[in-house]
């Protein structure tokens, strides 16, 4: 079945969790609502026709590696020539260089869709972006001014290269190298893994970021640089010239994303690549942060988008599978599962989580918009942290998400589901890596939990945490039959993240170890408050608008996580609180024993 | 990394949860504590040494169909030859066919054994007692005579032929055709998928179970009757005749499980297969039924065993790749990852899941053994009731164990936990149908709630939950420090189950829909309880042998458990009492849209 971009559920987080209309009336986003609309339809229509036709038979082909140069399936680089030519890539990127200035919750609504519609078409402009980011931020007025119109119109993508075999998560022993040359430039030797898109045939050039150390650089994360590494020098008149010292040695066989080609690159093999250094020497790592931490939101997004994807695949099988007979079903006549309680509870929970993840990725990405372009220096710097306090929710949680919702997809599909052609299973298989790249779900949660919580000495988790709870007290105090008992749970969910909160603050200082312990279950915790949250505020959004009544699918989903899901709030409480000192009982030797 | 039969934890769990004890000294189990071990370690060697090697050359290479043939991976016919030869096949079977007589606790130790190994290997002997179960319970002497020695050294093994491309989980709407014929036999004729080792070399013969229609059979499920078809006619001296007219058509390509020959099996293509009565016309179903339920347990069994080989390879990786310096690394050393908190949180979850789900398993295989083997027909009948009460959770909350354990392990390896060569992936995907088959996972949760709650009145469940509750007790009376608050967390998911419970039985009555929404919680919660209470009944016995003190893996993981996750039993609670109605509120149409 073709995915169809749920446009509606989108512009409803966008109004009612993200507060799209209030970003529009204080100047934050600079267009109207009805072009955000018709932005996010057209975006839609390409994902329909252009991309989702590729997912099934570019995961089946998968890129390859034939004679040094890297094959992507059939059909990608039309499509990919049609992105560009569409200005999908320059979409949210600086109109200085030639973007659309759109704002990151319209950027991060079309990047829902294309990595709907097909995650492995998707990577490939989504690391784009952060690259243009690290570059606008901090690149020299010449390395923007020769590169980033080319990268912003999506002509020549960019790439993140961090990894190196022995330096995954710990970026401070990576041994990449990097020689000054008299000219200024550097060259660049060393071997990176795990690179998204590292080569291919798409378009006429590849940006490289790469992260490397200077001869006398400090050991630590304090000595590393990053450098600009075209795949092709580029001539002084802006036209292609010389091959770069650098090449794909080979792909990685995945699990998932098979049409995303993940290459191992050499650098410097014939002598050093030439480098343009990015920011300041030994500086590099904050740079690339700044790319990680958009990314990271990108990535929750693609956790957000998988599962979207896997819901609508495995709604329409559910309305077309008969077996067995509903309660509505007629004598002797099969029911749609989708008429039984099970396959009932299974859809409202994918559909339910599905758009808690999207509330809390656009309401990130609505705080990057606030820090960035409000007037207000004190709002800009509250949107800033409050931006920083939630990437990591919405990187992991979302992703998190993206797993056990393909998983329930596959699940509906019975037997079908773990046949390949179906296509539920690439879902599942794809999903997997979300929680992973850019940077482990748990080092995330560790994130959250280490540096985001004390933040302002804590004042920025604080203030959050008051706001869900009156819209908790709101919820309850509405005494609306139609929400049943979502207030309380709510109310309780908020209540238990508050504590949580209290608990990590202390012991951060006293219990550090036991702080990291509990860093999953409360990042869990939190998404699971701040998710129903934002269903709730959707919820009584349509009662202030007179829409409720019969049975609203905003107020239904909003109640049933609410009662279904956040209802496992205080578990998580007491998992965080008491649970600490037992998952250190066994020292790592006992623990392998 | 190779895998090792856990032998000493699989004791334990007999010891501590099933009681193995007790079953040697009534003379429900008619061997001793010594050769019970010697079986396993036996079992354990020709795991590690025969069967683990294959298993990922045999997910790459996987069964391929040519030329009409299905060929099997490299190593597989001489593996098989190994088992038979073991006497591995019969090491469960009747001593009056040439089995071993051993009893159901020893052979599902030694099922999760060859599953952990070598998950697409092990399918074949599970199916094939199965068969050997519904023949020897229902099938004609004759039948006996001539199949079952043949079937239970191994040298035939058999398949379960039941579902059809419109009836998978409904079975009542097959229409495989039976035929009787003048000499007493019946012509098959239809197809059936799914058909898990439907076709092979591996052995002179294949003898299938096929479910069919009479002519004149009722409609619905009385009218199924059960038909043993061999893929060779036996001649009348046992030897090998004709080719039956049974067909592989063709095999299907896979999420996981590559080596296990899924097949599309064509019955009376030209003209009919000759099959035979197992049992009476139109009364198949109970004796699959019979199948199906030992064939339950035994996949439970296979979700333990993958957990057990996820964790087994996640802790190999986890002592050997070093990121990060932890609390204990020394200064200017990177930390092996085991050492850091989110990875031993992670383990620790690997490790009393992967236990609490075995715990399970080897209580239903004790109950089954005290069923069939006790002397007092009260004891019988009461164990025969709680098998059947258990063999749904054993089966549903242990395979769902097998994927979020297989999931933590591959997050566990990080980026290279994507890569296939890796071997983490290879579970993750081979786990997701652990949950399908053999009656999926929401299937066994309504099975739970709508036959077995019910089952003497509600005795059967309120009994068992009486003991629970008693253990729970105890723990907390022993008010052991060591124990922390394992007492308080057991005794309210005890309590928790309890109440969930009792609003079933008042929905079932009252609002049958409502429990069918409430099943898939309440059955997690039920393994919950029941699972952390077995790992507390170990901790005791732990305490009872003098053992305690310094740190016990048996005590910190039951408390570990107890503390992490049987805390989420509230909550679950209040999703199953109070969330049922918002599943319902949006009708089917409404949550397709």
């Amino acid at each position: 079945m073709t995915y169809r971009a749920p446009v509606d559920d989108i512009m409803f987080a966008l109004r009612t969790a993200a507060g799209l209309p209030g970003l529009i009336e204080t100047g934050v986003v600079s267009v109207d609502e009805e072009t955000v609309r018709a932005v996010i339809e057209e975006a839609g229509k390409f994902g329909s026709d252009v991309l989702d036709p590729l997912n099934g038979p570019g995961d089946k082909a998968g890129s390859k590696l034939v004679n040094g140069r890297v094959e992507t399936p059939a059909g990608w680089k039309a499509a990919y020539q049609g992105f560009v030519d569409g200005g999908w890539g320059a979409l949210p990127c600086p109109e200085a260089h030639g973007g659309q200035g759109l704002p990151e919750v319209v950027s991060m609504a079309a990047c829902e869709i294309w990595n709907s519609a097909n995650l492995s078409f998707g990577l490939c402009p989504l690391l784009t972006q952060g690259a243009i980011h690290a570059i606008d931020t901090h690149g020299s007025a010449e390395l923007k001014r020769i590169y980033l119109p080319k990268m912003v119109s999506g002509h020549w993508p960019g790439t993140m290269n961090l990894t190196e075999p022995h330096a995954g998560s710990d970026l401070g022993v990576l041994r990449s190298k990097a020689e000054r040359q008299a000219d200024g430039t550097y060259r660049i030797t060393g071997t990176k893994i795990f690179i998204t898109y590292g080569d291919h045939e798409l378009t006429e050039n590849i940006i490289h970021l790469v992260l490397a150390r200077l001869p006398d650089a400090p050991p630590g994360t304090r000595g590393i640089s990053l450098f600009l590494v075209p795949k092709y020098l580029v001539n002084a008149d802006g036209s292609i010239g010389a091959r770069n010292d650098v090449v794909c040695a080979s792909l990685e066989h995945k699990l998932g994303i098979h049409a995303s080609p993940t290459a191992v690159m050499k650098y410097g093999e014939a002598g050093g690549a030439v480098g343009y250094l990015v920011g300041e020497e030994n500086r590099g790592l904050n740079t690339m942060f700044l790319m990680m931490n958009a990314a990271r939101l990108a990535v929750g997004v693609q956790g957000v988008a998988i599962a979207e994807r896997a819901t609508q695949r495995a709604i329409a099988y559910a309305q077309d599978r008969k077996q067995g007979r509903s309660s509505r079903g007629k004598a002797g006549e099969m029911s749609p599962i989708i008429e039984h309680a099970d396959t009932r509870r299974n859809i409202m929970t994918m559909k339910s989580m599905t758009q808690a993840a999207r509330a809390i990725c656009l309401v990130t990405a609505r705080e990057l918009d606030i820090a960035h372009h409000a007037t207000d220096p004190a709002a800009k710097a509250a949107a800033a942290n409050r931006a920083a306090l939630l990437t990591p929710v919405a990187k992991a949680f979302s992703t998190d998400i993206g797993i056990e919702v393909a998983s329930l997809g596959v699940q509906i599909h019975g037997g079908m589901g773990f046949i390949e052609e179906t296509g539920a299973a690439q879902h599942y298989r794809d999903a997997r890596i979300l929680p992973i790249y850019e940077g482990t779900n748990g080092i995330q949660a560790i994130d959250l939990v280490t540096r985001k919580l004390p933040l302002e000495g804590g004042t920025t988790v604080e203030t959050y945490i008051g706001e869900l709870l009156r819209t908790a007290e709101e919820v309850r105090a509405s005494n609306n039959p139609e929400f049943g008992r979502m207030g309380e749970r709510l109310s309780d969910a908020v209540t238990a993240l508050a504590e949580a909160t209290r608990w990590m603050g202390t012991a951060l200082a006293k219990n550090p170890e036991g702080a990291l312990a509990g860093a999953q279950p409360y990042l869990r915790l939190f998404g699971l408050a701040a998710g129903g949250i934002y269903l709730a505020r959707g919820a009584l959004a349509v009662v202030r608008d007179g829409q409720s009544g019969g049975s609203n699918p905003r107020i239904a989903l909003a109640r049933f996580f609410a009662e279904n899901h956040a209802a496992l709030a205080g578990g998580l409480r007491d998992t965080i609180t008491t649970g600490a000192e037992s998952t250190f009982l066994l020292e790592p030797e006992a623990l392998a024993g």
